[in-house]
């Protein structure tokens, strides 16, 4: 009998990539293709997820055949409702065993290599997550607009809102709030046909002008980051209260927050021991070893 | 030749009026339809507007030919950007003559039988507006999410919001809290799904649930009622300060926020002299006016 092989899939909002490795943990391949989140489609969502690993089948040199061969574990978005994963579950699947968890279960599997510790993913969207004796604790992650505090969605939603009062006179105007009405052409009706369609990641765009800003001393700029920066601390504090002392900040607002929560909080921060696809294999693995058990 | 007769039409987001007065300004009939918001339908609207028209006509007493002889004045929903006001106005009609502004200026139009003076309407959106000197100015109301300060769909998301925080343990429950998660069967998977179809309408249905529990001194809904006042403050002043000294509330919100307002803006707030009708009416008025000194 060969030795198992092993593949973790970490399939976020934008990307989804594969990484294959042996018993021994050594990486042998690695693949990606697009956005894996099987809301927008369960069997758009399948064919993402075996491009990938058929990148990272080609380049660990096994034949196709081998994917038969893996046990997989897969880390998605949108897979935090019962619904959602029950679908993928339930989706014929070419592995050896699959099993599934949330992109941010996978992400604080992958960071703490399988033992205690939250994390705070600061992205387009965000979400807290904790394992502390094994057990998952959700703090926020629910999306937008109802529970996405500290994310680049909400920042960008928090900077049209605080622009267009400034245009309208309500407050004053800054060089953040008119380069944001710039990007309307400085009409108002551009910004209502935009709303119309904006998606998440539309508003999530503005961020970096915020950033910008911010570093230029901008007060409207300093003070949408100071709230972004409340909102991930409360967060925070929330996943410590459940019964760790570390925690992890990812996605791309991260760096750009951390320094801007209170001492307490970021004297918890530690850097992640492993990404999102160590952590996929790390559930991979957990699950053969319970199957083996029982 | 016969007296003029003007129709005024108020289309709302949810229904359109229609009120018909001779020449003297006695109304002599009343009809009313279904929205007649162009953004969601032009022929849709002019549907709803003809309707109600009718209905005015019927009991006005008057023959079905007499629409050729109306002057209409529209105050219609959704007519504030340029795109929606030019589609609206190349669009045939059985009228004599039509006018067309939005629901909020014809509303300050009636309140104020066309004098100067301001209006803060907070219902499931919110609109600021002002006519000073025959100017229109507005604050706000560019719609959810970018620009309804002080609205109900605001006030709705912003309960979600905290109920959620309060649900995962980031700050703690109150009432008001818990009866928006027993809303969702206790299951955030439900407000996930509610979430991805809500509009506006559907977050301002919270309102209600929040008006209860602030009158029995829910923490949560006391601090909620006091920041839509705080947006609502906000707006006035800076429609205040376009250079009228009296304002008129409007909407569902109204009788509710009032008395959050700081005392300085509650001392400003008049009874409108009139309805939105009656702005229409106005503004038909107005119209033929300018239409005979040319």
């Amino acid at each position: 009998m060969n030795d198992p092989l092993f593949l973790g899939i970490d399939g976020g909002a934008t990307k989804c990539r594969a990484r294959i490795v042996d018993a021994g943990g050594r990486t042998i391949g690695e693949g990606h293709a697009g956005t894996a989140n099987p809301r927008y489609g369960l069997q758009a969502a399948f064919d993402e997820i075996l491009a990938a690993t058929r990148g990272a089948i080609a380049e660990a040199g096994l034949p196709d055949s081998a994917i038969a061969t893996l046990h997989a574990g897969l880390g998605l978005a949108g897979t935090g409702q019962r619904h959602d994963r029950e679908a993928v579950l339930a989706h014929p699947h070419p592995f050896a065993t699959v099993s599934l968890e949330t992109d941010a279960h996978v992400a604080c599997l992958g960071a703490y290599a399988g033992g205690d510790g939250a994390i705070l993913i600061l992205g387009t969207g965000s979400c807290g997550w904790a394992i502390v004796g094994g057990k998952p604790h959700r703090v926020g992650g629910l999306g937008f607009p109802i529970a996405d505090h500290g994310s680049g969605a909400w920042l960008g939603l928090m900077t049209i809102r605080r622009a267009l009062l400034a245009h309208d006179g309500v407050e004053p105007e800054t060089p953040l709030s008119r380069a944001v009405i710039a990007r309307f052409d400085d009409d108002t009706d551009a910004a209502v046909a935009w709303q119309s369609d904006a998606q998440p990641k539309d508003y999530a765009a503005l961020a970096p002008l915020v950033f910008r800003h911010a570093a230029a001393g901008d007060p409207l700029a300093n003070e949408l980051l100071q709230s972004t920066a409340d909102d991930a601390a409360r967060l925070a504090g929330a996943l410590l209260a459940v019964g760790t002392k570390r925690l992890s900040l990812m996605g791309g607002l991260a760096p750009h927050i951390r320094a801007w929560l209170p001492a307490p909080i970021q004297e918890t921060i530690v850097e992640p021991e492993g990404d999102a696809l160590d952590g996929a294999i790390l559930l991979a693995r957990q699950n053969m070893d319970k199957v083996d058990q029982t």
